[in-house]
């Protein structure tokens, strides 16, 4: 059996076996970060890694290595976010090539610094290895007042997202590169003055995050078409592309950007919260119970959607 | 300029001159790990990261997936150990082809939660990821109430070293495999009884490591080579390899044993403490002002040494 056979949430289940069951209050495998309680009452310490592969993640061609090292710790940042919580310390790990440019290095490192400085992250460790391809992992510790974990959705909360969707992959497959934003501000609002049920960044696209969702909560979530916030540049782009743009919010990797549950009664402050972080809050669905991701057409049709993207899986 | 002109090191002092001065009392890039002093008064922080990859740190042919896994996180451990400080919760991320053996990965987990279990670290997540060969990257945080530096040598100390030297570099290279021991219990004892100058686990070779603490602190080392603590075994293995164990006692990388300086008052506790931690200390050598490292021979000749294993360096 290989790690194709089983792809990567197989891969994880398993792997999830392996370890004993988490200690009492602590929150391990299968959030966007840890969570481990404070003993002594303060807030709950958060822990998140993301390791990210030359030729699988990106192409050191096709990206400035500022930009790189920009959206590596972005988007633990945007993990931090996802649970409610405050980055704190960052440990850098770089495997390079002994022919990599030092220039290649010393701007994925800048690039770190600058998110780093922008989202109050101190960087204060790392490791650099000799490696065959670039390979970044970012290491990321915070903390949480009150976590928001992706269990946590509920029959009858609306589906909420932050931002537009499908911009990056749209940019990405027309060969450029927009750097991720991270909602860290706008987590935190969310985070302390919404009845939130669940929370997760969306990486795998929304499709497959709202299947993680679902299968956390034990709910159903159906998204409607007509309401995923595409904005004009992105659905130019795809149009370009051939591409459906409604698509491509559904399934386009990396938007980092938040999708989070509301209690229905909650739906009418979204307005204002929006205007005061200067991002939108779009209801893009509800939640029900029962199981699995539903898309409604425009057509008023409902289509079952089976996940995002996923590392080993065929074809990957 | 590439990173094989530059060097793992010179990169390092590179990449330290791109991340902001650490904050008050945080001690970064630099040292095992990194120590944040808690705003609370409680223990300080700490934080350490390792990145094991494929081809460079081992051959997964080599070596058995399940002491693979338990020598990474023991690595970090020992990091954790080296500042005097108890290891706490671990982040784990695993790179792998698709076409990695789903025994492998799962080996590599259970080596992974073996020596967490005994060193009471409990893994709270990680990341996999599709790469181009085996990468395993381990953060993992500890704390510590009075955290040891590598800085803090001071002249008159003798140095010191748990264990003994050499030994997994002459079973690896006569094909063979030892698991390292994390001196933890060993090390909560030196930093707690004894006074202690500064600390560092020995992956690079004694020599190398002990060229970072005389960087560190300013001081010179002089270590005696009739005083190495290298065992029968380890001489016999290095007869039949033609090669001198003292030259692999002091350039032989990855013993994860322990070198500490201690107060000349203080050596008269070492035989006690020995024993009670079930592990030898020998005194190695001594701190004095100047710089350098230096081994004096048995014909009573000194000899200056420079470093260890370093990445990217040419050759590597």
């Amino acid at each position: 059996m290989k790690l194709s056979d089983v792809g990567e949430f197989g891969l994880i289940a398993r792997l999830a076996e392996v370890f004993p069951a988490p200690s009492e209050g602590v929150v391990g495998i299968g959030d966007d970060a840890a969570v481990i309680p404070d003993p002594r009452g303060g807030p709950s310490v958060l822990l998140t890694t993301d390791m990210l592969v030359e030729g699988v993640h990106f192409e050191i061609d096709a990206v400035s290595p500022r930009d790189l090292g920009y959206t590596v710790l972005a988007a633990n940042v945007s993990d931090i976010a996802a649970m409610g919580g405050r980055p704190l310390h960052a440990a850098v790990s770089l495997g390079a090539p002994g022919s990599t440019s030092l220039d290649v290095a010393l701007g994925i490192a800048e690039g770190i610094s600058e998110a780093a400085a922008e989202c109050c992250v101190e960087v204060v460790g790392g490791d650099t290895v000799a490696a065959p391809c670039l390979v970044i992992s970012v290491a990321l510790t915070g903390e949480a007042d009150r976590p928001i974990f992706r269990r946590g959705a509920r029959p009858g909360d609306a589906v909420v997202v932050t931002g537009a969707l499908g911009r990056r992959e749209a940019v990405r497959r027309s060969g450029g590169f927009v750097r991720p934003v991270p909602r860290l501000a706008a987590a935190a609002a969310i985070a302390s003055e919404l009845d939130v049920g669940a929370m997760i960044d969306i990486s795998d696209g929304l499709a497959g995050d709202c299947g993680h969702l679902a299968r956390a909560g034990g709910v159903r979530i159906a998204i409607e078409a007509k309401r995923l916030p595409i904005d004009d540049a992105t659905r130019e782009l795809c149009g370009k592309l051939g591409v459906d743009p409604v698509e491509l919010a559904l399934t386009g990797g990396e938007d980092y950007e938040l999708a989070f549950t509301v209690a229905g009664g909650d739906v009418g402050k979204l307005a204002s919260l929006s205007r005061r972080c200067g991002t939108s809050l779009t209801v893009v669905g509800s939640v029900s119970g029962g199981e699995g991701v539903a898309v409604v057409g425009a057509d008023g049709v409902s289509r079952e959607l089976a996940g995002g993207y996923t590392h080993f899986g065929p074809g990957s």
